[in-house]
């Protein structure tokens, strides 16, 4: 078994994301190999800012309107309370010279954390390669996760 | 350690329980080894529909009726919207050809993945034996789950 | 690697507290050696009752008032309802004579099990050491966490 960590990002919760890229960036920097799989609500955190897909099909398109997706649209897992919550504790954190999401996601990037799109959920969400980060490393399924998962010595679902 | 993997699914999620239904249907079809234990909520996943428990209680019976279960009554983590969501969401993966999480349950029990309910949330949630599929393989607690764990390089919460 | 577990409570939740303390107790009367991270909404669980931290700060102070903490103000991650369902449930707790979390939490210092609280992140929640039980064992970061996750066989994300 490798020193390896791998994450699966289910959630779009911007509390976990953070959490999750806050372990990632810690592993990264102590020299563990880190792999982040992002699936279902957790695609938007890699998702452009505002871009619509433009997927055939109406419901897919509501979809995507209704599930915001990019790092600055990300919403609380408690006190949200339409963007309010969320609001006052992005400003805590800026306050508290606590790098915002967008930044622990460069930085990971730079440590070499390897981002990996879950195709088998971007087909349900409605979402193509185009729209998602270009900082995306592979398109995988299941089986390149549990690939990974199965050498590292910790995994985790967030 | 083993080729093996455990997931407890604590949410009842509707998008949770695919997310571990994929996984472990993937691992199962490489030769993994898989335990999932159904706890807390996600005990909803393999209950009998509308079936509700003649346990005796009128606060049991009450929570039995709010805390709907069967495999057709989960809702989404993310926009449920009163069932709305949930809808669209089951939609969208009929007409992508995924198969309905029903389906990739029965998948995972044709590919030998072993099914354990936890019983001290069955008491807790006031479920019976009766109330829950016959696919379940064993009844158990946590003693149980972490001799799995221990031996397995996997293991998830969800 | 050791017989050794560590669970990250990043989740408030009651439902989550109770199934992950039931898990820790388990590990620890087993022989495993058990480290609990407390992080984010998961500080609320080893939060004093009712106290408000002193920080400085407006928005710091809004967010400890309504972000309530203690062993016994913790909502279920559903059917919280304002508050009813979650008082269901300990009702229903009770009379299975299932311990309620403060037992089992004094229950897992009894066994050994180690609390580690997140200093990261109890920053973003305006909280101070002042803040947390006197059961805490260690303030610690990121770092912490990765070097016991390492050496365990069973890491969970609750």
């Amino acid at each position: 078994m490798k020193d390896k960590m791998t994450l699966i990002l289910f959630s779009g919760d911007l509390d976990k994301a953070i959490a999750g890229f806050n372990l990632a960036t810690a592993a990264a920097s102590m020299g563990i190999e880190v792999v982040i799989f992002f699936t279902f609500w957790g695609l938007n955190i890699i998702r452009k800012e505002k871009k619509v897909s433009r997927t055939k099909g109406l419901k897919k398109k509501l979809f995507g309107i209704i599930n915001k997706g990019g790092v600055n649209n990300l919403p609380l897992s408690r006190f949200h309370m339409s963007g309010i919550g969320t609001k006052m504790m992005k400003q805590l954190m800026k306050e508290m010279k606590f790098p915002p999401l967008a930044e622990l996601m460069k930085l990971a990037k730079n440590l070499g954390v390897k981002f990996v799109a879950c195709t088998t959920t971007m087909g349900m969400m409605g979402l193509t390669k185009d729209d998602l980060i270009p900082e995306v490393d592979a398109y995988a399924g299941a089986a390149t996760y549990l690939a990974n998962a199965g050498q590292s010595r910790i995994n985790l679902f967030l």
